[in-house]
C-alpha cells in the first residue's frame, strides 16, 4: 500500500490531498486561504488589471495544508502511515513568474522589497502587461513568426515575458536585483528538493511551453537576438534562465531533510516536475485523445492532447500546442475563458451584494427560465478573451434589459454567455481536427451547479461528464508522483486506476438547443463585431476605445 | 385676487394645485396615489408591454386631491378663499385613451367588464400594439404618406389608433360595448363639465394632433377609407369620435353643480381645454421660441415651439409637430425618451433591491467618478426608443464590464446614456432648424439630482436650467385656466407673471465635454448600429431576434 501527495496552488487558496496509489482514493485534505490582500491577491485599486500574490503565502501554506492533509489521512485511514508517502505533485495557477536572488529565495521575502507589488509573483491573471505583449506579439510576426504558431497567432498578457519586461520597465530595481525568474508551479517542487541555485530548477515543459515560446524545435527559449529586440537586459536574463525543460516522466527533485522534517515525512522520496494546474487536473480528470476536460473554475481551462505520433495543425486562438506539457507522448492544447465563475462571483457579490445564498437563490429562480425567454444576450469578456480572441482589452457586455430584467434573468444570461463562450471554443478545435468524443468537467461549479452543466450541454451539444474527484488538479499532481516514485508502470495504468467520473450525466436535450443554435448565432455576431474580426460588421473599436478613455 | 387650479395626472399619482394667477405662487397642493395595481399600474406578468389604469382611481383622485389641495390653501393662505376660484385646468399621460359609453362613462366601472384589462385606460407607456402600429405606418406609407410627415415617420405602439385596433383584435367585446375612446386629458374636463355624451367632449389638439393623426390640412381624423383598411369597425368608430380639436384658447366647458358642490367652488367656473402633462410642463415651465423644455420624470419629453407663421419642416424620428398642441399660435414640437427615471428606479429598485437611501449612495458615490472613468457605456433603451429611432423593439444595453464594475458605475453610466438619449434629439432638431437657445427642465430628478443636471449639461453642451415650480405641468395647466378665465390677456402675459426659473444653473464643463464628445461618437456608432440606421455596420437584427425569442 503507498500514497502519495498532490499539492494544487489556485488563485486564492493551496490545497494539499493524500492519494491511495491502487485506487485514487482521496484519505486525507486541507485547503489553505491565503491571507494577503483581497482574498489572497494583492490588488492595485487604481489599476484593475494588477494581480499579484505573496510568495510567503505559498510557503505557508504548503507547510500547513500538507501537515493537516496528513494528520486527517491518519485519522481517516488506518492503513495509513507516513512511510508510505511515495511521492509527492506539484501544480499551480501559471503563468504565475517569481522574482528569485541567486539563492532561488523570492525577493518579495527580502526586507528591501517587502510590500513591492513588482517584487511578488506575478499572478496568471495580472494583465499589466497587455502592451508589452501586443509588442512581443508585433515583434514575433516580424522576426520570428514560427514562436506565434504554436500559441494561437498572440502572445498575452498573462505570459512569462510580458510580465517579466513590464516589470523592468516599471521596476527596474526590482528587475535588476532578480537573478532569476521561477515560474511557481518549478518553484514550489524545487524549494520542497531544497534547490538553491535557480539554474538547477528543474524546470515544466508545461509552462515553458506555453508561456515561455520554449520549444525543441528552436533550441528551447526565444534566442537572445530575439530578446535583445525587447530589450537587451532580457537577453541577458535568458542566460539565467533555462535551457532544457522537462514533461511529466522527470522528477523535479527528491524532498530535503528539512521539509521532510517538518512533516515527519521520508526524506528523499521524488517530487513530480511541476505543470499547471489544468494540466495535472486534466490527467486528475483522466484525460485521453477524443476527451475534452473543462476545469471549470474563476476562469476556465479546456485541456485535450493528441499522441505525439500525429500532425496537429497550428490552431489560430488557441493558448497553445505543446509536445508533452499535459502526458509524456502526447501534444499538450490548451485553450481557456479568462473568466467564468468569477463573473457569476462579480455579479452576486460584486453587484447584487449577496453571498452564497444568493448564489442557490438566483440560481434557483434562474433554472425556472427556459432558453431564450429573459430576451437577454451577454458576452463573458468581463476579465477579456483568452480563446478564441485572445484579447485582454475586451470587456463585458449586456443586451436585452427592459425595465423588468431581473437578477436572475442576468445571471443565467451570464452563464449562458460563458457557455457560449465554451462552444466557440470547442468549435474552434474541431475545425481543426481535435477529436473530441466527450467533455469531463472539474471543479466545485460542475459538480455543484446542474443548470449550469445543463446549460453547457444544451448549448456545446455535447454530454457532459463530471470527474469523480473534487480535487482533479491535486489529484493529477498525485498521479503524476505515483507514476514516478513507480507505484504505477505508467499514466495510462494510473488513469485507469485513480480516476474515475460520476454518475451524472448531462444529456443535451434538442429543444434547447435549437434556441440555443440561434441565441449563439447571434453571441457570435457580437463576439466577431466587438472582436473585430468580423468581415462584415467592425465594432472592434468599442471597447477599446472606452478603455482607452478609462485610462486617460 | 384670483386663484386657479392645475390637475396634473401622472404615471402613479395625480396631484392638485391652487395657484394664485398674479404671480404663480402655489398655495395649496396635494397628491393621491392611484390605489389599484402595481404603483397604480394594471400589469400582466406574462407580458411586461401591458400598462391599464382604472378609470375609477382617476375619479377618485381628482375628487380627493382637488379637496385637500383647496384645504391647504385655506391654512396657507389668509388671502384664499373658495369664491376667488375663477378656472381649473387639466393635463394627463396619453396617449391614454379610455373606452366609455353612449353616456360618456367608462366601461370599466360597469360591473360587466370589472377586472377586465381591455376596458381599462390604456395608459401611454403599454406596448401591446406594437404589431398595430407597424401596419398602421406601413398601410400610411402606402397610402397617406402625408400622415407619417408630421408624426416623424413611424406610428408608435403608445397612441390612440394601434390601442383602440388592439383591444379590437384582443377583445372585440370592449371594442363593441365602446360607443366612443376618450383621451383622458380630455375626459376629466369634460367629466367635470358634467358631460354625458361623448360626442359633446371637447377634445384637445394636443392628443388629437400628436397620437390620433387629427390634422387641418386633411379635416380633422384621419379618413374612412384608410381606416377601412385597418378594419372597417375603426372606419365606423370614427363616426363616434369627433370632428374637431381645440388648442387652449378654447374652453372644455363650466364646472358642474355636482362636482362644485362636491368641493364648494364656484358653479360655472371655466374648465381649460385638456393637454397632456408635459405640453402644460412646458407652459408651467415658461416655454417660448427658442426654449427646449425637458420634463424629465419616468420617461423624458423634450417640447419646443415655433411661432405658426414660420415654416417647419417635417422631422423625422419626432413625435409629432402640431399646430396649437403646446401654446395657441405655434406649432408644438414633441420628442421624448421613452424612460429615464424609470431606467435608474429599475437598476436601483428593481435590479439593486434598494430605495430611496440607495438612490442617493449610489448618487454619492457616482459623483465622485469622471467621465469615461467606469469604461461603461449604456444604451438607454430598456423600454425601447420614443426619438429619434421611434422603435419600441428595442432593448437596454450596457458595454464594458469588468470584474469590478459596481452599482453605482453602473448607475452613473445609465444617466450618461439618458444624457446621450438627450443629445441625440437636440441634435436631431437643431438638425431641421428649430432654434435652441436655453434648455429648461422639470421634474423632480432635476431637482434633486445636480449629478444628472451637470451630466446633461456636460453631453450636451448646453446651459441647464430648472423650472421654479416643483409641479410645472399641474402649473401650465392653472395658466390656461387662469387665460381661459380672463386672469390674463394671453399666455404671454400669464407666463411673465406666473412662472419662473430656479437660481441654479449647470453650465457645462469643457473638460467633461470633450470625454463627453468621444463617449457619445461610441454611443451613436452603437446606437445606429443596433438601432437598424447605419450605412456602415448594422446589427439591428440582434435585440428584434432576442425579442422574438423571449416571445417564442
Amino acid at each position: 500500500m503507498s500514497y502519495t501527495i498532490g499539492i494544487d496552488y489556485g488563485s486564492n487558496s493551496v490545497r494539499a490531498i493524500i492519494v491511495r496509489t491502487s485506487d485514487g482514493a482521496e484519505v486525507g485534505t486541507s485547503i489553505f486561504d491565503y491571507p494577503s490582500g483581497h482574498q489572497g491577491i494583492l490588488l492595485d485599486p487604481n489599476d484593475h488589471n494588477l494581480a499579484r500574490q505573496h510568495p510567503g503565502d505559498y510557503l505557508a501554506g504548503v507547510e500547513s495544508t500538507v501537515a493537516a492533509a496528513l494528520a486527517e489521512a491518519e485519522s481517516n485511514d488506518a492503513g495509513f502511515s507516513r512511510a508510505q508517502v511515495v511521492g509527492m505533485g506539484v501544480d499551480s495557477t501559471g503563468s504565475s513568474p517569481i522574482p528569485v536572488d541567486a539563492n532561488n529565495h523570492p525577493l518579495a521575502l527580502k526586507d528591501e522589497f517587502k510590500g513591492n507589488l513588482a517584487a511578488q509573483c506575478w499572478l496568471w491573471k495580472d494583465h499589466t502587461s497587455i502592451e508589452e505583449a501586443e509588442t512581443i506579439t508585433r515583434l514575433a510576426g516580424e522576426h520570428r513568426p514560427q514562436y506565434l504558431a504554436k500559441i494561437g497567432g498572440i502572445y498575452s498578457s498573462e505570459w512569462f515575458w510580458a510580465k517579466i519586461w513590464k516589470c523592468l520597465k516599471v521596476d527596474p530595481t526590482v528587475f535588476d536585483a532578480a537573478h532569476s525568474w521561477v515560474e511557481l508551479c518549478d518553484f514550489i517542487p524545487a524549494t520542497l528538493a531544497g534547490v538553491t541555485d535557480p539554474a538547477a530548477v528543474i524546470r515544466g515543459v508545461c509552462a515553458a511551453g506555453h508561456k515561455a515560446l520554449y520549444a525543441e524545435d528552436w533550441d528551447g527559449l526565444p534566442d537572445k537576438e530575439f530578446l535583445s529586440l525587447l530589450d537587451p537586459k532580457l537577453a541577458d536574463l535568458r542566460d539565467r534562465l533555462y535551457d532544457e525543460a522537462h514533461d511529466a516522466s522527470a522528477t523535479a527533485g527528491h524532498l530535503c531533510p528539512e521539509w521532510a522534517s517538518k512533516w515527519n515525512l521520508p526524506e528523499g522520496i521524488p517530487i513530480a516536475v511541476g505543470e499547471f494546474d489544468v494540466h495535472y487536473g486534466a490527467i486528475g480528470c483522466g484525460v485521453e485523445q477524443g476527451t475534452l476536460v473543462k476545469v471549470i473554475g474563476t476562469s476556465t481551462c479546456d485541456c485535450g492532447v493528441v499522441s505525439a505520433e500525429e500532425e496537429v495543425a497550428d490552431i489560430p486562438g488557441i493558448c497553445g500546442i505543446v509536445k508533452g506539457a499535459i502526458l509524456p507522448g502526447y501534444y499538450g492544447i490548451e485553450a481557456g475563458q479568462s473568466a467564468v465563475g468569477d463573473i457569476f462571483k462579480w455579479w452576486v457579490e460584486g453587484v447584487c451584494k449577496g453571498s452564497d445564498s444568493l448564489h442557490k437563490e438566483l440560481s434557483d429562480e434562474a433554472a425556472q427560465l427556459t432558453p431564450g425567454q429573459s430576451g437577454l444576450l451577454a458576452l463573458d469578456w468581463n476579465n477579456g478573451n483568452r480563446t478564441i480572441l485572445v484579447d485582454q482589452r475586451l470587456t463585458g457586455a449586456l443586451l436585452g434589459q427592459t425595465l423588468y430584467t431581473t437578477q436572475a434573468e442576468i445571471y443565467r444570461a451570464l452563464i449562458e454567455a460563458t457557455a457560449f463562450g465554451a462552444r466557440a471554443i470547442i468549435e474552434r478545435l474541431k475545425e481543426y481536427k481535435v477529436p473530441i468524443t466527450r467533455i469531463v468537467c472539474s471543479g466545485g461549479i460542475a459538480e455543484k451547479n446542474a443548470m449550469l452543466m445543463q446549460i453547457y450541454a444544451d448549448v456545446t451539444g455535447c454530454e457532459m461528464r463530471v470527474s469523480r474527484s473534487s480535487q482533479s488538479c491535486a489529484l493529477g499532481s498525485a498521479i503524476a508522483a505515483a507514476v514516478i516514485a513507480g507505484a504505477h508502470p505508467d499514466f495510462a495504468s494510473a488513469k485507469e486506476a485513480m480516476t474515475g467520473l460520476k454518475e451524472v450525466t448531462y444529456t443535451p436535450n434538442p429543444e434547447n438547443q435549437k434556441v440555443y443554435d440561434q441565441l449563439y448565432a447571434l453571441y457570435r455576431q457580437l463576439h466577431d463585431a466587438f472582436g473585430g474580426v468580423s468581415d462584415q460588421v467592425d465594432l472592434g473599436n468599442v471597447m477599446k476605445d472606452l478603455l482607452n478613455l478609462k485610462h486617460a
